[in-house]
């Protein structure tokens, strides 16, 4: 049977998750969140890996080796971030071809550094080997006050549901370079942000669950609410997008919506917390887009007053 | 400029550790030995990643499933050993053919976690990504007390040079598969083993210098003498090689000695200890293979009582 059989990506995920075994009492979080949350001394230790693959996850074509380091680099801090800690580690695997140019080295080091030196990360380590398409592989080690840890599955039933900045602005820029078009978004694809300084000040505010937009709000909407045993309804009209993104999408004749739900890789948080909590959250670029409701009634859209379901988003092997 | 053009992949390690900035006090150690050392309560953070690509560590024609998840781990493991630590967290990140089957990924994880249960790992997180090749890529975290953490730097002038086992057996068993001939060697090539538990205790006894075999004892030598800034005298002759190692050599009309020499992936140990360990340390499975002397001296082998400069190991940029 091929992976898409059982449910693709996230199938396979579940299944993986259901054969491994841990043999620590320190292990908090396995497999199943943003970065695996493992108990040390008096903060937690996040550990967080993520693979950017040529021609999968970048093109030569379209983006420069500075770009392709930077994005390894926010991909992967976007991932301590919506666990509410911070970086500070990181371990970089470099897979390439035998005859590559040590000016693309160089470039794509220089792309990994001025991130590593943004976020103050100390890069410690990697290895390095040959094959036939550039690999860049991140691990990346942080920590988090215990009192801050931010998970998939602390959403609870009447939370409002926030998501930050605006969406949709890669998955409309990636289209964009597809079709052979231009716009504003594509600078947004090839050069993702992490939100770390506001995530940061989320989870001190206090929010009940938080994950980063990798693939699609209703992807991200359905990892918290499967983790937290919720469900939530989600209003159109709420979500929030930019000028730029809305004009893209036009000239790609498409519904800008469906980018934002659907297209993965913005690198904006999405999170829940308690209604006491929305004075203190509107001072920042969030935005409530919905809330949490019992389980039962199921992950709904509200679209022109009338309910969809939503469906998930990109899946590496559907 | 090619990589081979700066001295291939140890010359671009050199130039990229040249370029990272560290930002923490806490770095024991960053690039530059088998895991990075990092300060962290009352032991070190030892954290390492090593990434297998197919068709260049290995060939879905030779190696099961399970054979490259298992070896997967343990080449990772291989490098928190020689570090005298013992490892405790893997993430493994996996990119994959879209039209792979279940089975091969089921199989794939019976191989990592047959040897994380072994070695007490848990494997707390991942990646999934597509690409044309199968690539896994192992992240660890392991652990050291302070005084037990051994480094390629830690030599001095004196010491005895040890190896762990017997030498080659896997580099042999590579060559046998690529000419198509067979032997007991294949199996060593293909189910290598870390020597964790024997590593510990060298680390207990007290050892000065340690790194595991990946690239040949030659590159080893190498890299403990550079990062010691010492010399070295090996004898050939004493170099332990198993019969079988020998015998799958002859079959190549091949010296056995320049598979233990130049060919990695033993994954067995060499290291440096003082004389006086010398009678604790018999009682293990190693041989003294050598000395270290002043770095004046360069790295010398000696053969037939004629001495040699000891070239360098497999490099996959060269």
């Amino acid at each position: 049977m091929k992976i898409k059989g059982i449910g693709g990506e996230f199938g396979l995920i579940e299944r993986i998750k259901k054969n491994v075994r841990l043999f620590s009492k320190d292990v908090i979080l396995g497999i199943g969140d943003d970065s695996a949350v493992l108990k040390y001394g008096k903060k937690y230790l996040l550990l967080k890996t993520d693979m950017l693959v040529q021609d999968v996850h970048f093109s030569l074509k379209h983006s420069t080796p500075e770009q392709i380091g930077a994005r390894a680099i926010e991909q992967n801090v976007s991932d301590i971030a919506s666990m509410g800690g911070l970086p500070k580690y990181a371990l970089v695997s470099l897979a390439l071809p035998k005859n590559t140019e040590v000016d693309f080295v160089d470039r794509l080091y220089r792309g990994i550094n001025k991130k590593s030196g943004k976020y103050k990360i100390s890069v410690v380590g990697g290895d390095l080997s040959q094959s036939s398409k550039v690999v860049v592989g991140i691990f990346l080690a942080g920590f988090v006050e215990n009192k801050y840890l931010a998970l998939r599955s602390g959403a609870r039933i009447s939370d409002l549901v926030f998501c930050s900045g605006d969406a949709g602005k890669s998955a409309v820029g990636l289209e964009l370079l597809k079709n052979n078009k231009k716009g504003k978004s594509i600078k947004k694809h090839l050069e993702p942000c992490a939100r770390l300084d506001l995530a940061r000040k989320l989870a001190k505010i206090g929010i009940n669950s938080m994950i980063d937009i990798s693939d699609g709000i209703a992807s991200e909407i359905g990892h918290i609410c499967h983790e937290s045993k919720v469900g939530a309804v989600i209003y159109a009209d709420k979500i929030p997008m930019s000028k730029n993104t809305i004009n893209d999408a036009k000239k790609l004749n498409k519904n800008p919506l469906d980018f934002a739900l659907y297209g993965g890789e913005d690198f904006e948080l999405v999170f829940t917390a308690d209604k006491s909590k929305l004075k203190q959250l509107k001072k920042y670029d969030v935005k409530v887009i919905g809330k949490i409701v019992d389980k039962k009634y199921g992950i709904k859209l509200v679209k022109n007053n009338k309910e969809f379901r939503l469906k998930s988003g990109f899946d590496h092997f559907k």
